[in-house]
This record gives C-alpha cells, structure tokens and sequence, in this order.
C-alpha cells in the first residue's frame, strides 16, 4: 500500500456508488472501498435471499462492476445479464447467481465477494455494510409502517407522503471491515443515492455514526440531484442534509455536495412523469460547508457527472 | 501458431474428454481442439436446452474447464458448481448457465463458447460438433426404438439388450470449424467415453466420416476399460472397434489403444454392483493397429490415467 495514495470511502447502494467509483478510478492515486447497503429485498436479490438465507447481493454486484479493473467488457455485462426466460431463471441476474454459487462453494459470503473480485480484477475493496441479516421499515407522515426495501423504494401508498422515520429490524451491527476500510480513510463520501432505501440503510448499522465521528477523513455527502416520488417528494437539498444530521448529528459530515446547475426542458420531461423534480438549494444549512456547483452530467438521464463528482471530492480530501 | 507444434484433435464427450486433454495439455508443444457431442438431453443442459431452443452445452463446459490455463481454482469450481436448493435453480449447472447467458447476450452460440473460453483462458479450442440441434435413437436387438441421450445413458429397458443401431434425428451435418480443425490436424483422438452416448453422436454427424477420411492426421481410438450396463454390456474390445468400424469404415482408425493392465479387487468393487465389467481383449481384429499397454489409473476410479495416455498418444502422432 503506497504512502501517498488517498484512501477513500464510498457509503451507499444502487447507482450513485457506481457513479462515485467510476470517476474516481480513474486516479492512479486512490484506492478505493465500496460499502454498500444489504437491505436490498426485491427481485433476484430478493428470491435469493428468501431461498438461500444469504445477503442480497445486488448492491454488491454494482460496486463491484464498478471497480472491475478487467478488460474484458464481456465480463461486465454477463455479471449484469438478467434472465428474461427460463423456467425458474426468468428474473435472475446472472452476478447474483454468481455471487450466491460462490457463497454456497466457499460457504461464507465474505470470500465469495472475495472471489467475485478476483474474477472481475476488482481493484479496490467492495464491503458489505453488515453481515447480519435485517429488512428496512419505514414510517410515513400519516403513522402507517413500511416493512421491506422494495415497498418503500417501489411504493404502493401515496407517495406524497413522507418517511418520518427509518429503521432496521432486527438491529445489526457494522462489518468489521466496514469500520477498519472507515477508520483508515482520508476521505468519506456519502450518496449520492436513494435518501430512505440506499443511503439510509448504511447509517442506520449499529456503529456506522461512531465509526464516521471517530475517522480522521473528511466526510462528504453527495445531494441528490432529483427528488424521488414516495421517498423524498418535495425535499430541498436542505432536507436531505437534515435527514442525514437527524441520524449522524450535527458536527459529523463536514461537506455537502449541491448541483444548481439546471438540467434542460427535455432532460426533466421523462422524469415530470415520475413525479420527479429538481432539488431546491435555498436556505441551507450552516453546517456542513456547501459546495454548489455544475456537478450535472450533460446528456441523457439526469445524474451526476462522474468525472465532475471526482473532482471536487478530491480536491476536499 | 508455431510451426513445429503437434495439432490434435479430441473427439468424445464426458469424462474421456478430459482424461485425454488433462494429459495432452501438458505438452508445450501441442495445440488441443476438442469435437465435443450436443446430443446431451439429460438434467441442466436438457433444461436449459427445453427452455432456450440451444444446444446443450454440458460436454461444452467439461472441456473448457479441461482446457481452462487459469490459475484461479475456484474459476474451475465454480464452473463446476450445481445448485443444490433454490426454487427453479436446483439441478442447474453454473457453467451452463453462463454459457446460456452468454448465448442470450451475443446472440451466438459460437461466440457464447468463445466468450466463455476467453473467462476461463481457456488455451486451445473447444468446438461443438455440430451447430444444428438432434437428438439420439438407439435401436436395441430386440427391436425397440429408445430415444433420447438421457435414456440410453441411464436406461429404463433390461440393461443386457444390447444397442443394434443409433443415429441422430434430424440428421444434422458437421460444424465447419470442427471440419478445419479435423483437416489440420496432426492426429485425432476418438474416446475414451460412452459408446453410444459419447462417442457415437460425434460419429454420425453428416461429414464427419469425410472428414476423418480427408485428414492426413493419424487417427486412434481409445477402447473403454470398463463395459456400461444398458449401452455396452458384455462388450470386449473387438466388439467396441468394430462399432466403430461400423460407422466409419475398416481404413479410418489406425490405431487402437487398449489397457490389459488389470484392476485391483477393490477397485472393481464398485462398478460390480453397477454390472460394469472389464473389457477383454481377445480376438482383436488386424485393423486398426492394437496398442495393449498399462493405462490405468492406479487409484480410485477405473479410468485411464491421463499421463500414460498423453504419452502414448505422442508416441503415434
């Protein structure tokens, strides 16, 4: 391990951790740790864990296609491949199967991401957030309780209802890795991501606030660029600060990431018909320290632009 | 390719398959090809091939992971790996899945075992023998039509009536890339392997008698240690070559390798109760040459040992 590279640490699930990690791969001078959400719960992640009892590995798949270092671009796309039929196989993504067949070899799901990696010459670490086994709830404005990632993320309530509060049940405890990968790192970034279903899954493990007040890096969050129907409908950027403070306190993230840059006419349409708008930046918080910026990507979805992203955390860490 | 490299040329499928390469790979100055059959029906592949509409890729995955330089062990394993729970998973291979998947990507079953090959750095060839889909008949003495590799391979009928006859329905013509290897080869290897359901299926393609007529290289046939109860029960080794002969003509094969060491009491224990016996090896024909010899396996299973077999494949080449 070289001295004088940066070690850094990305929080979350789903794509803004792909997004993280691919800016920031492409720097010779960090080396990079993943630690994703396990509460995933719906589709292939979701029938593996009812059948084997194992850790949905779909977050886990992301980050580490993000992180894969192969050539081989084959690669890449068979460990996303989903099975559209089959009796049986319709559904599966081929890398779950992967990492689940691994898990069954090795019997122990920490070498069978290990094994993962080594396949897809993964150059980084991939961690999971806990090895213990919990599903997400949630409870909205109106006092109804969500039980389960999927229904939460995909909701079937009125999703202008907000999420009062979020919670793992049973409680479990951070990944020792998770810790040491935190505790060594010169700089932490949080999100972007889905605030209650990917972010939020990660600071609720017992011992992640502990761990992030007492690392010496810098820790990041990364606002989300849109809101999401039924999750963060109407949310400023200064709610979803606060959400993350309501959890981790007030003195623990030093910077927060806000883009006010404003996508264009077409980019919004597809997601208007999702409910989905743009974040406000008024009246933000003291603390953490903004960071406002273009960190928008310029074609396509509306997403942060990786190489945009990179730079700023690197300049902050 | 260098020029003073030894092409050979593997044609079977199953477990022979890979004694013979497992040998012959070890041999710097050899180019492997494997001519496998697709007449597999039975478990995964039989799935996968109901399912998907392609071709059965079990003997496929056999000789890739044969071939397989990788130093990655659990590369092999996994490969190798069958589920064992799971509602619609059981039963399947995780190599066959992959091949699927990679057949469902590209579109291209040729470039699926290409793809495949490149994962596993798979050094040499692995070609199916035909790229058009059939299924096995086998006529039994007493008249009856048996259909299906899987029910001649694990026979439901009176396991003494011997095979008259098999062929493939539709009749199916010869993979133009195992035509070149066959062509260019310096020698070919038949077996060893299961007669009717190994062996055979390769023999019948149309073209394949050509091409072993047309080819320069010297051809030799592996005769089986051990009979198969329901395929080649009571059969010496005369009669396992003029099956052969049957379908490829007395001038084809020049040589005939037979073991004549015999195995130990504990060994043979276990192939009693499945009335598997040992070959005998009188009255053998003047055509092909016979090349009696130890190529036993001094251990476990009564296999051919690859080593011995490399070496006296080498020595006729």
């Amino acid at each position: 391990m070289a001295k004088n590279k940066k070690r850094i640490v990305v929080i979350g699930g789903g794509t803004g951790v792909f997004t993280v990690l691919s800016g920031l791969k492409k720097y010779k001078n960090v080396e990079l740790s993943a630690i994703v959400t396990m509460a995933d719960d719906g589709g292939s992640a979701g029938m593996l864990r009812e059948e084997f009892g194992i850790l949905p590995p779909g977050d886990i798949r992301r980050a580490i296609i993000a992180l894969s270092r192969s050539d081989n671009k084959m690669l890449s796309e068979l460990f996303n491949f989903r099975f559209k039929n089959g009796k049986g196989l319709t559904g599966h993504n081929f890398g779950n199967l992967m990492i689940t067949a691994l898990e069954q070899i090795t019997g122990d799901f920490g070498k069978a991401i290990h094994e993962a990696e080594k396949i897809l010459q993964v150059e980084g670490k991939v961690i999971p957030v806990t090895l213990e086994n919990a599903h997400l709830y949630a409870e909205l404005v109106d006092g109804r309780v969500i039980k389960g990632e999927t229904n939460i993320d995909i909701p079937k309530h009125d999703g202008r209802l907000r999420i009062k509060r979020a919670w793992l049940k049973p409680a479990v405890s951070i990944n020792p890795r998770a810790l040491r990968a935190i505790k060594e790192a010169d700089g932490v970034v949080i999100g972007p991501g889905d605030l209650f279903t990917s972010i939020m899954p990660n600071l609720l493990v017992k011992g992640m606030k502990e761990a992030l007040e007492n690392t010496r890096a810098k820790k990041i969050y990364v606002v989300n660029i849109m809101t999401k129907f039924g999750e963060t409908h109407g949310f400023t950027a200064s709610e979803f600060i606060k959400t993350i403070i309501s959890i981790l306190g007030e003195n623990v993230v030093d910077y927060a990431i806000i883009n006010n840059r404003r996508p264009t006419l077409a980019q919004t349409k597809k997601y208007a018909e999702e409910k989905s708008m743009l974040v406000e930046w008024a009246d933000l918080p003291k603390k953490p320290v903004s960071i406002l910026g273009d960190f928008l990507r310029t074609r396509s979805l509306i997403r942060h632009d990786p190489d945009k992203l990179a730079k700023v955390i690197l300049s902050l860490v």
